[in-house]
């Protein structure tokens, strides 16, 4: 399987620190070691640093955990691969548009069946279920809404319902976003935690590195983090519950 | 203006010693400070790496310049806007997927009456001139082929037929891949030249840096470079004739 990240913030917000932990376990302290990716939104644009080898030893890891790339909306993966060779076309996050906005998807999960989904004008790329499952869910949200609906709250409402037919195929933990909302659907496991006044110290699980966000912070700043497993030890991550989604928006939940 | 720079090759080939040259040019030898973008395809999958900051200062480019990123086609730009603010999703390479492949495509001009351009379903996300270009060249073809056709050369021929109408309305110089082919289309200034056996030495014009290439080639190596202007001085470029177009595959020429 592999590992999910995500961050929800009100301002442009650096992820250095929850990537130095992640990376950990992308073949060191985990298993994830066939691949990562991790795409930054930057207003309506957006970009991935991706590499199908180790994120624990990737060169390109270690500049994104010491350069502070400053986000509203963040999506990050660890693989362990299951269907589709290591390959860059399988690693994620995969991102394409859709009514003129970049789109970005991750799944930690394995499905069946899934080449036969109907993923319309959207052809997958690579091999993976996780590809033709995002396919899957661009291809409903084109067919449901041909022009980009005013109320996007609806839209995830969509999503959720197809994200609940993807995990009747088997396993389906998800990220998604447009780059202004973020979208989790837990099948199994994904955890979040909101970040806000008054900020204290965090310390990660799997390295030995402490953080004092009062130092890199305002007091209005409002953070969302989401992760597969929580990632620091001293804070309260809260469990998405099975078969159940949560959206945010600048930090905040909506849903 | 902006500057192209591609590479065609046989095997996977890094470009560090070319981008050691052209990112000189990002801002400080030469104006195009606007941001920065390259684009390595490894089989289908491609990644870019891209930052709205000067490609001379950017740290990521500095990471790139000396982390050999093996690939058989290379896309890259250094960005001085025209049309189009300075932002991430105006900085190009710009990567859409059609008939289940990775299309990258960057633009070296200034085009006018471009929000006329038929995009079809390709929206753009930007404001620039250029990604609608692109997504104009998606639409042309996905209308004339819904399918992708057996003879790549073929599509090639419709693609300079499109380059041609489009630097009807203005300058355009571009590059376009899907991977495996990549087409240069000359407007004003396009170079390009072919690295094979016997391999010498060659010398970047923008900064004091030489390369053994025979050190770091085997005798079938055979790769193709293409710039705005040639990035080396003691080797013969040749210019692309205007309104002339180059296919390259495996670093030959198809026509």
């Amino acid at each position: 399987m592999c590992e999910l990240l995500g961050m929800s913030a009100n301002i442009p917000t650096d992820i250095c620190f929850s990537l130095k932990g992640l990376a950990r376990r992308g073949g060191e302290k985990g298993p994830h070691k066939d691949g990562w990716g991790i795409t930054f939104y930057e207003g309506k644009g957006c970009r991935s640093f991706k590499d199908p080898m180790p994120c624990c030893s990737s060169p390109i890891s270690k500049l994104l955990q010491d350069y502070p790339i400053k986000s509203q909306v963040v999506i990050g993966h660890i693989r362990q691969a299951n269907r589709g060779r290591i390959a860059l076309e399988n690693t994620h996050p995969f991102t394409r548009e859709l009514w003129g906005n970049n789109w970005t998807f991750a799944h930690n999960g394995q499905l069946t069946d899934y080449e036969k989904l109907d993923t319309g004008n959207y052809l997958p790329i690579g091999q993976t279920d996780s590809e033709f499952a995002f396919c899957y869910l661009l291809a409903q949200l084109a067919a449901k809404y041909p022009k980009k609906p005013n109320k996007l709250d609806e839209v995830f409402q969509f999503i959720k319902q197809c994200a609940d037919y993807l995990n009747t195929l088997g396993i389906c933990n998800l990220l998604i976003s447009d780059g202004e909302y973020l979208f989790a659907y837990c099948s199994t496991k994904l955890h979040w935690l909101t970040r806000r006044a008054p900020f204290g110290k965090a310390k990660l699980l799997d390295e030995d590195v402490e953080i004092d966000f009062k130092i890199h912070t305002t007091p209005s700043d409002i953070v969302t983090m989401i992760a597969t497993m929580p990632l620091t030890s001293n804070e309260i991550w809260q469990a998405i519950e099975v078969k159940q989604a949560k959206l945010f928006k600048n930090g905040e939940v909506i849903f």
